[in-house]
């Protein structure tokens, strides 16, 4: 299922090869976030052209709307949304704790109200992997228990216990024919907790693990830490993913810490208020130093939008609001995501991750701007 | 620079041969409407897939965003949006009349203030032929008066003079390399006025003719009025055109009435309400009907949109607020005109005009929603 091709000798950072029930994944890979069953602003043929291997759907959102019963009389997520490579589900756990009102844990899931209507719904082990297994989506996540960034220890400790007891249930459920399931490694920057919880889902047997508790407001040191307490942990022929994350810079160091999945909202969120990512950083296209540049978003970029548009006709689409402006951003930034994977996959593989690392960092200088958008995860 | 290549027997209509700086166009066409530089949620390459001809941009808004002195940096229009066949821009006449708070009409034009942010602005028949010159159109419109459906016939006589006067400063006016320019025949319902208007337009021996003073928000009798007892006056050798019409009902009526050219906001606004075009009318994607219907919208087209989604998958785009739904549908709605006046053509190609009207018409059953979203015109 994971072929582990070839190990840094600079680094913890893998090439490797996943095989999925709907085709072979070349890692590290960018997963493109498609919350609702589309990757906002995108169709499935742009998404292909710039390389897309894998694309996310959330069970929080799906299962509210449109809800599995079309999703089901469909044929599944991969027939809604016509698209034919492979789909990673996310279990909603993490959206239940961040997006949803709580109205009470219990033993066997969570009673919550939704964020939309305020119904009453109920999420847990047995709930998110039937709606995963009816979506049909070729790599399932189990459904745990993500406490916020602020969480006192014992807060801490009772999500790391309710993980691991609800990890054990998604392990028994059902699946879709050919489903890969991710256990997911939570306790936040506490080593303990971490290798607990990453030494009992090992033990539970995943085809794969996430580090979650990311992504949930801390700062890049800590969200750093919590990798590389966890990842000693994880099993090296199998693949390692940490949700929601990052930005190109911080893929480039995860991938040095032996990550080899990531999924962001990142390229496509800041793309619809008009920020566009380069090598050196990101910069604003609206800004008035743009508005007569004739030169493409990135002079070195393949994308459509490099290809047929000035940075003058970007920054005049969106400040008169047209939908193409905020499109070619998405298309741009999605690109840029893509071809850093590609780049970093052909550094491993030519035995230059090391240089490659070093100058792309150097070089890339994040905006408080981009780091604020990473911090705010209500869509992911 | 139009070759009638031939005339039906049935009716008015024509088949032709536009030739413009920058391509031939295929008579009778609808022209997309591109306001502010891009036709709304579409990029070229899908325009040009769906068999797009010429699309239009506008001088009134062009003009204050993004200003000239971007796209005359830029080398023209066409550079600056990256189109490469012809475009068609209005002369801002309309824009004036229906947007802008009007501060005082003049002798050579009208000084208004922006709707946008309320600065003091003057367009007249040289000011808009100089920006249509620098927008370097492949055709340009004279700057005409067009007063509301709602005018005095002493405001409709006064509104013909004053654009039988700007007509003729426009046709002096300097104009772009090979730039066409069109007359506009103001005159509403009245026999004479139109007759009189047109045959001292024509007189000044322009291009091609549009007829103006419809869409407007008069009745669909009315707007067949306006056109009946004007085409009449206008050469049998040069191309008509009626602005801002109209359903796809419409459009092979007014074809049957010797109309040439066709722009409309339609298919793309309506679109961003979730309105799909069909043989039969006009159908709301979003309705409950829809929810489990896997069917693409139009089973017999060949768009984008209806060769890869299902109704179902649109409504729920549409109802999650996706963009790409939204772009589906203009996608749709947008192939679905063009494949009308693809239709149009071959049939009086072969003769079978009668025929194609007689069976479109009474197919097509339009909605109250899509006459009202014609009637509001502001976004033209």
């Amino acid at each position: 299922m994971f072929e582990l091709i070839k190990t840094d000798d600079s680094s913890r950072a893998r090439l490797g090869r996943l095989t999925t029930a709907h085709g072979v994944i070349d890692t590290p890979v960018f997963m493109s976030v498609g919350t609702q069953g589309s990757v906002k602003a995108l169709d499935p043929r742009e998404l292909v052209e710039m390389g897309t291997q894998i694309i996310l759907g959330n069970t929080y959102h799906l299962n509210i709307r449109p809800g599995m019963e079309i999703i089901r009389a469909a044929g599944g997520l991969h027939k809604f949304i016509n698209w034919p490579k492979p789909i990673l589900t996310d279990s909603g756990g993490f959206q239940v704790f961040s997006l949803a009102t709580i109205r009470k844990i219990q033993a066997h899931g969570v009673e919550f109200r939704s964020h939309l209507d305020g119904s009453l719904l109920f999420l847990g082990p047995k709930e998110a992997m039937a709606i995963q297994a009816a979506l049909g989506s070729d790599i399932a996540m189990v459904f745990d228990d993500c406490p916020p960034h602020t969480s006192t220890p014992r807060e801490l400790r009772a999500a790391v216990e309710r993980t691991m007891r609800w990890a054990g249930e998604c392990r028994e459920q059902p699946r879709a024919a050919g489903q890969l399931v991710f256990g997911i490694v939570q306790g936040s920057v506490d080593p303990a907790l971490r290798e607990h919880c990453a030494k009992a889902l090992v033990a539970m047997k995943f085809d794969g693990y996430a580090i979650g508790g990311v992504s949930v407001g801390e700062p890049e040191p800590e969200m750093m830490r919590a990798v590389e307490i966890t990842e000693p942990f994880l099993p090296a022929n199998q693949p390692r993913y940490a949700m929601g994350l990052g930005t190109p810079a911080q893929l480039v160091e995860l991938v040095a810490r032996g990550v080899d999945m990531f999924d962001c909202v990142l390229p496509t969120r800041v793309a619809r208020n008009g920020t566009a990512f380069t090598r050196k950083g990101s910069i604003s296209i609206k800004a008035g130093a743009y508005k007569a540049d004739f030169r493409p978003i990135d002079e070195t970029c393949d994308c459509y939008a490099c290809r047929n548009f000035t940075r003058a006709y970007l920054r005049h689409l969106l400040n008169v609001g047209e939908i193409l402006g905020l499109r070619m951003l998405s298309v741009h930034n999605t690109r840029m995501f893509l071809k850093v994977m590609e780049e970093i996959r052909a550094a491993i593989g030519d035995g230059n991750f090391a240089a490659y690392r070093k100058e792309f960092v150097a070089n890339y200088v994040p905006t408080q701007k981009v780091l604020l958008a990473r911090a705010a995860a209500a869509d992911r």
